[in-house]
């Protein structure tokens, strides 16, 4: 059996870090073996220090590792990032620079010139901008994200429709779930009973993640996706599974059969290479009239394909639609364990 | 004291039958004196067929009443009606007939060409319609009906930019609570920790009340507002209270403090005529970044008024908003009393 | 490989039938063969009568089988029972009638005295009361009953108990999940930001189920054990899992940590048998201060397991300690499934 | 006219600080002049530094208060305090000293000797203790607590059985709203579709607390009621009303009638000098089978009033119900307001 490749993870407490956890526990290529989190946790074992919000156990070799302090000394050489903005523009480039591979979640360096920002199944080819980034020539060592975990469904959802029938507009709007938020997050009293209709700087972010995920990579740099793109975000009293009510105007006029096949027969490098987290589908179009659903639809293909329904003729654009993805799986860990599994497949890692 | 006009309700053990119980109480112009629900209902008193819903106690009078079959004979000559809209299709023209005046929240009549869909602060004149009804000149009953409670928050928001700006295209997505959907209505089972992205017949309805609540009268008919109007509806875990996330096209451009002047300086004849049930306030504009909510919003002037909030730039159309309406009051019961208000300083009730 | 048994399920279309279906999709030793619902259901493709309420699919084959009527007629020899206790009074007698295995999850003939009322770990050979019922001399066919959903986690947490200390008090407050009360069950008006103090006859069900449970075979009949026995019985806005604050007094004198070793040593015959559905561990003591939780611990060995916690000393009965038992699967389908598997394991069904 | 007392809040910026806001707006007798928080809160605008989370509106006049230091220069002589044990342990004796009446809502000092714990209805001659303190020697400023948030309606439920049937025995487990632990609180991950059975040193603080308040003042002690008192502390998803199982055993035999009788019938102080904040009726049974539930009868009585349902024999002691109280009103600021008007009324506030 090949040796697995040790990997780290900043931010190890947290909601994300915690999937990331979770999610390699029993991952065929890689091995946690370091973990780092707020100068709070430091020192003391992971089981002390997280409070861990998962419904399957801490894995009890995790449970006992001692959280390191966040620096690049004895961490190893790749580095899964679930840390908040702030602080992780000024972690992440340190790794970098000190020859990790950084496969971040944080939105710190997403839209810099020369960060991949990636979804393998939709631009994985924008990887390449690795070799622009200053750390790759210093160390070797470079950084990747992948989008927030309200872009990425979206955009699983759209990609099929872009590649056949070119978007022009798109307008979508979100009901996002908690744990989105971390941990603590969202407080009980903000949104038992209630819908919270603001999450600071999301709308941003989606708007220019999307633009920048259906771009097209032009030598050094990505050039945006040109189509119109408005979001409107909101919280509700969801645990897991943001569900997006989307409507998109098409260049090429597509029958509702015709799109419903492009979802549904989408596949791309990650199930070309049969990644280990890649899902067998990543978009599913489900025929009910009511689905997706949050609560009972999250977790299809291990909770990293979209979920998508409802397809029908809008007034003002050509179609509306629904669309579900797991905000800490495919929106969080699992997105960037893709990234990290697509960088192991294509070379990146060793 | 002047004697209050006696008054009967339809379907008067739901949901949206109790509220119009609870709003009656100290109604000064009208007063409970009939009360008709399902048959299974018939014959036991209010206080045992209903099962209350509301925070605040059946009145005791209201309690010991007996449930009255539905039918015109012996009831009252002003009718609200809360039926569903299979057996107000039936029930409504009865009563009608009978020389009632039926002031209906069911949407079994509501497209109907001969009947007025009316909010008073929008669209009063369309009262008129009356006088083209067979039933009036019959007997001298009529039917006026007030819109869906998903279409009445959002009107009354629209309202105000399409008389200083013109609307040309209105893009809606709803996050409705489960009382819109009567009693037992939304199992828990299917909405807690959910969202359901689907309510049966909702966006057309949304969509062609909202064209006709803002058309113009025409002698015997409406004229639907040309402008393109697509809606999205959702239903999540909130008790009371429609959120919708709005994007809007105008004709006339607008800066922000214009709109939202229109919005706060907006009124009409229910509040020049001090009508009982009249927000001070039909539109009010919340400055903090995260509202309105649903919990802490929806019962602004004692549930009448709409709340508006988040007004910014779209980059599909020309601006984004959050809507909120309390859906059994303003949605509902209370639009249907204040339908009858004016109907009342109209001269139609007597 | 031999052949499966094939099985039927009554009730197939609600909450429990659907967790027998789950439950029974890759069951090494039954077959799902047959389902029966209500008239309404009767005839039409199961994925079309069952409103599915689970987050797995339903099985292929299962979704196409055709809803028989509920008669023994066709019906195979071993029936899983999920039907309400009013229909259930009625029907389980005439499957037993007709040489059928009922093995049922109804109240309807629960407490009767020939009827073994089962949890395999704690009363297995209850089970010899089959040879008592008349059905059994009749046709073969016999009828066991496992216990009310918010009685067998109790009883797992206290047969432990009983067992080194014996039982002389027993308190317990209930804070019950939604599923325990069926689809559509629970209204979410009902529930949403609310308990409900109030389960018909549950209170009854929990404290003579448990002394029956706990009771003693004497020949032909159960001596119902001599302890006290008290319950309050709540609902509460969670979706699985039944948590329970209970207190009790010992006859013999025990530490915490005797206590402890208890529930956490406790194994019986399913275990011994390796039964397929019976948890590696029944009882599982969690030391975290605040556990255990239903969002977080209900799925605890496949749902199969009680989960106990923060026991204490008592300042009237001697100990107080939490329950937490999931209702659908180790309340109810499973508790059922393990039924048919002790039965399998003992010679009763072929 | 006569002239309202000065009073100060000191946590001003809590959900009980904001309940203290929101009860005093219209207080004949008090009227708020002085705010204080944490550091942070300090020198801005009341309205900018709390996230008021009430559905009314922030008061004007209180909205544009500058948030004063927590320190008993310039403030008012009268103190309602709504801080953390931890703080409030720091700072009340301060403001005692320097002669300010604090009327405390923390648990700082409740259970110190010399210190009154108080429900006006059940043991108001217990402010005497106020002579025994030392900064009244001194200054004139002594300290006056209220219940914990569990233990107030609980003990207004027992009060009226302890005068007529003496209690023996109580045990109660609860199901505590949100807002009890303060804001942000308890994290909506935690709690969405979740019940947490701990609330840290809550169980401590009813035993303890309950049998303070229904014991006897024996010159300048208390001498606590001799009852066993057994409590478990559970929290729940619901917003604002605490629901409690409760079991007693009592010394004289009642009949449920008398029970009943006694809790409706109960009057004391605050009805008969008709203090503003007391309730008509301290306690008031519902007859529904299914009553009282925090979302419909939590308000009763202006949150004021104690809602008892569901009497009923128990098998191990001698009967059953069930209590809810509102937390922040009755339970908090209500309280400590509703000892503010005993003390004006009895002369030691001027």
């Amino acid at each position: 059996m090949p040796t697995k490749l040790p990997v780290g993870i900043l931010g190890a407490t947290g909601i994300v870090g915690q999937r990331f956890i979770q999610m390699l526990e029993h991952h065929p290529w890689f091995d946690v073996s370091w973990l780092a989190a707020s100068d709070r946790s430091e020192g003391r074992s992971y089981g002390e220090a997280a409070r861990w919000r998962l419904k399957t156990a801490i894995p009890d070799n995790v449970a006992r590792m001692t959280v390191s302090p966040a620096n690049p000394k004895d961490a190893p050489k790749i580095i899964f990032a679930a840390l908040d903005a702030g602080i992780a523009g000024e972690l992440e480039p340190q790794f970098a620079d000190a020859g990790c591979a950084v496969v971040s979640n944080s939105s710190a360096l997403r839209m810099q010139a020369d960060i991949p920002l990636v979804i393998p199944e939709v631009n994985g080819d924008h990887i390449q901008l690795i070799e622009t980034q200053p750390w790759r020539r210093k160390s070797g060592g470079f950084a990747v994200t992948n989008p927030n975990c309200s872009a990425i469904g979206l955009v699983l959802a759209l990609a099929p429709l872009h590649r056949a029938f070119t978007l022009e507009t798109v307008m979508a709007v979100t009901m996002q779930a908690v744990s989105g938020a971390g941990y603590p997050g969202v407080a009980s009293l903000d949104i038992l009973g209630n819908v919270i209709p603001y999450i600071a700087k999301e709308e941003e972010k989606m708007e220019e993640e999307t633009q920048k995920l259906l771009g097209t990579l032009r030598g050094s740099h990505i050039e945006a996706a040109p189509f119109a793109m408005s979001a409107q975000c909101n919280r509700v009293a969801v645990e897991d599974g943001h569900t997006e009510s989307v409507a998109v105007r098409l260049k090429k006029k597509a029958r509702p059969e015709e799109i419903i096949a492009a979802w549904n027969d989408f596949r791309a490098e990650p199930q070309q290479l049969r990644l280990p987290s890649a899902p067998a589908q990543p978009v599913v179009y489900m025929t009910a009239a009511d689905r997706p659903q949050p609560r009972f639809d999250c977790d299809l293909g291990a909770g990293m394909t979209t979920a998508v329904g409802r397809l029908r003729k809008c007034n003002v654009l050509d179609w509306k639609f629904t669309v579900l993805s797991h905000n800490t799986i495919r929106g969080a860990a699992g997105a960037a364990l893709l990234n990290a599994e697509l960088l192991k497949a294509k070379g990146y890692l060793s």
